[in-house]
């Protein structure tokens, strides 16, 4: 293994996980216990998802409406995270508390946001008069706090970055028209096909739901080393806060009523499930969607009147790729190495670590000939192609690609899903690491409880999408099924 | 004064900002001591700051690399935050504290970044080891606490949205480079030709300097009440940081040396500079650059039958706007106010009160005359137009708007620039709040304490572009005087 190579995974999957995103520049270890910094490479990766998402918010909405971004205070009194009673009991474990400030001791301690929902709706409730002023769509990109004991970067830190929804309607149909619509057309879509993990949509057990919430719905995505992984979130919060914090507005017909609401998040952690859901032992493999570079061209040269020739029509290449609009047309996004310390192998090397999903290959002979050759990080496949087809077939390529990285993903998981109505082989698939195991469930959380210390292994989701189970028997207590649901365990 | 009407600022100026920011939706007091919630629009304005900064920062930087953004922990433990002792003199004082997590009392306290030097520059020492590592230039957008007694919703909050560039490089000169290149190509360029507020230039007295800098370079604009704010800060930090932080690289030769620093920022409080540099008793006037809405179109019409032909005239107009891609190309830029419950005059009055640029006026006579109306913001100049040319008007007269703003401004701040070399004068000036007063000064600190006794008013900057002081003595001393210096109250 090279300085700069990774453990296999074969070999160690968590090590495999931490030296990627470690010698890649995606991200390191604070001075601060259970923190991490985003470096340049991880941040611009964020920034692809965040750019991405933030259009998708800001485009949809409900009643004529759009969601608008707004920010709100990081500090939460505590007498007001403690009004609605599940949700002070869920998050004040896990607060970061601020007791002094100026020098001085504080008369009431602040909480770190842990979510924002009892500080967003203090002000709903003086903004909100009447039915006119809802619905109110308000989404926030944002940092969080909760003080998480096991860490592991980017799939759980003490602080993260994270967008939140927030969002007040006249009745429970349209938020629960719109807690879906975020689910489906919003996470789903983008976990799908932006990021290629293909995902199942469903909502979370009582014992799983969300501190506060009537119905939790959630994304699971399934990694390469068969755990699931929970890459968003959507709550119908029915009225839940409404109350304890009167959100009320006068209908129509002139009568006060309570709001209806919803909230809604995705995070940083999205940027580890793109790495556990496409990369190797040869590093990271990042989807061209939100690959902050898009392809990198390495100009390959032996003498110093080589090397000139080499590094304008290198230069050329990288212009003809840049006067693209669409896909190619972020700053960075096409990396020209002429970094003159290094042989071409090392940077072959560097740049499949670190997830470009094309290298443009670039030498006398290729010149000679009016050739130039493509290698795909995905599949490591070479292609050489006549000069002047280079901007369509980058572009071909990479919506390839980007295919691929799904069909790959959606494969994986078909391999690793399983169904069986027998609890002994049950528990051999969980234990053997298998993927999802689907199997009837009479909805109870006694049995889900009996599952998960057996096993370790959850409810990941009741998929939207449900299952018959024509009178199957609950793999747990043999009582009558309501659903067939994916186990798994878990990050 | 209507309910949604503003204070004039000739009876009140303070009450005339707070109305302007609470009446136009820009923010609202948060349920927490000094802080602050930034409501839909007043986001929106700062997402359009933030998106041309990102850009500038992100398009300049020096020895051939770039700045780029990374994400660093919000939490510093104390000691880290202890190691430059002028830094922690500084902001120790000012600073929110967490002493508890999970429940239990923290072994070491965590102070909530105030700025970022310190946590940064831990993470430079362990990147850095090579001369090829550098220059490192690295920003972050990030929110920051710092414990103020005496808030102002946007120019003073306890927490507050701002950028924090942070660079390190081989050569002093080097470092003052990027520093004056910051402050005068980034947010001296940014502040006149985006936010359109003439700006003065130059570096702060050594009282005035950032906690830990070797020196501090400052942009100091002029607002409507003759007082000035600062705007943006860069700094050159010299080995300050290195040293204790042991910020260290292999030279060339081999030699390890220390690193030279700068750091440099500006925050939401430009979002106060542009409400005082240019609003007005109607309410808020934006520079077109900056402005979430460029144009707003109000349909004109009484009867059922001329509503319909207005409407679509009106969508028609609002379509042939955004096919613009360049000034106009932001989804929410123009806006078709259709909104049947109120009268056309209700909606002038809070489109001027909300400070969008330019109103598109559209009625039945127009239609027939194939005309439009358009009614500027800042002049309130009135002028019909053939429909033909909408396109190409709309673009002229939104680039004189922010021509026009800008020179406005300009000439405020000639009317408001004083010069004097008698300190009963200077005094009179300064007491009677009438803007810069430019006196001939020492440099010494003395000096300018005794002038912030006996007026409250303070050495702004000593500016770049220095005027001669040809023997004249300094005003409160008598001294021979270093330089000419603008003194002010200030924000």
């Amino acid at each position: 293994m090279s300085e700069k190579g990774v453990t296999s995974r074969e070999e160690d999957y968590s090590s495999w996980y931490s030296d990627i995103v470690l010698k890649t520049g995606l991200a390191d270890y604070a001075p601060v216990r259970g923190c991490m910094v985003i470096r340049p490479y991880g941040f611009a990766l964020w920034e692809a998802i965040q750019s991405e998402l933030d259009r998708r918010i800001k485009t949809t909405g409900i009643g004529g409406r759009y969601h608008q971004n707004a920010y709100f205070p990081l500090l939460i009194p505590k007498s007001l995270l403690a009004r609605e009673a599940e949700h002070i009991e869920g998050f004040a474990p896990e607060c970061a508390v601020v007791t002094h400030g100026g020098g001085k001791p504080l008369e009431e301690p602040l909480y770190i946001r842990p979510t924002s929902e009892t500080i967003m709706y203090t002000m709903f409730a003086k903004w909100i008069s009447s039915w006119r002023d809802l619905p109110l769509l308000i989404n926030q990109w944002a940092n969080i706090v909760r003080w998480e004991l096991r860490t592991r970067l980017f799939l759980r830190t003490l602080e993260f970055l994270w967008q939140e929804g927030h969002t007040a309607h006249a009745t429970h149909e349209e938020a629960q028209e719109e807690c879906l619509m975020v689910l489906n057309e919003i996470y789903r879509n983008f976990a799908e096909n932006v990021l290629a993990v293909p995902v199942i949509a469903g909502r979370k057990s009582e014992r799983q739901k969300f501190a506060g919430a009537v119905t939790t719905y959630t994304i699971e995505g399934l990694m390469q080393d068969c755990k699931a992984l929970q890459m968003g979130t959507s709550h119908d919060l029915g009225q839940n806060f409404s109350k304890p914090f009167e959100v009320r507005f006068q209908d129509e017909k002139g009568e006060l009523r309570y709001v209806w609401q919803t909230s809604w998040g995705v995070s940083t952690r999205l940027i580890g499930a793109v790495i556990m859901a496409h990369s190797d032992n040869k590093g990271l493999v990042l989807p061209p969607k939100v690959a902050p570079m898009k392809a990198v061209i390495v100009p390959i040269y032996k003498s110093g009147d080589e090397k000139e020739k080499v590094l304008t029509e290198a230069s050329k290449l990288k212009e003809i790729l840049k006067s693209s609009v669409d896909l190619l047309s972020a700053p960075s996004s096409i990396y020209l190495d002429d970094r003159d310390q290094y042989k071409p192998g090392f940077k072959f090397a560097e740049w499949e670590l670190r997830g470009v999903p094309l290298r443009i290959e670039i030498g006398p002979r290729d010149i000679e000939r009016g050739k130039v050759t493509l290698v795909r990080r995905d599949t490591g496949e070479r292609q050489e192609i006549p000069k002047q087809n280079l901007l369509s077939n980058v572009k071909e390529i990479l919506d390839e690609i980007q295919k691929n990285l799904f069909e790959k993903a959606l494969c994986f998981r078909k391999e690793h899903t399983f169904r069986t109505e027998d609890y002994e082989e049950f528990k051999r698939l969980i234990e053997n690491d298998s993927g999802f195991v689907y199997s009837p469930w009479c909805g109870g959380s006694e049995c889900e409880d009996k599952v998960q210390e057996d096993t370790k292994a959850t409810v990941r989701c009741i998929p939207l999408e449900s299952e018959e189970v024509k009178g199957a028997k609950c793999i747990v207590c043999g009582k009558p099924a309501k659903f067939s649901v994916p186990f798994a365990k878990a990050y």
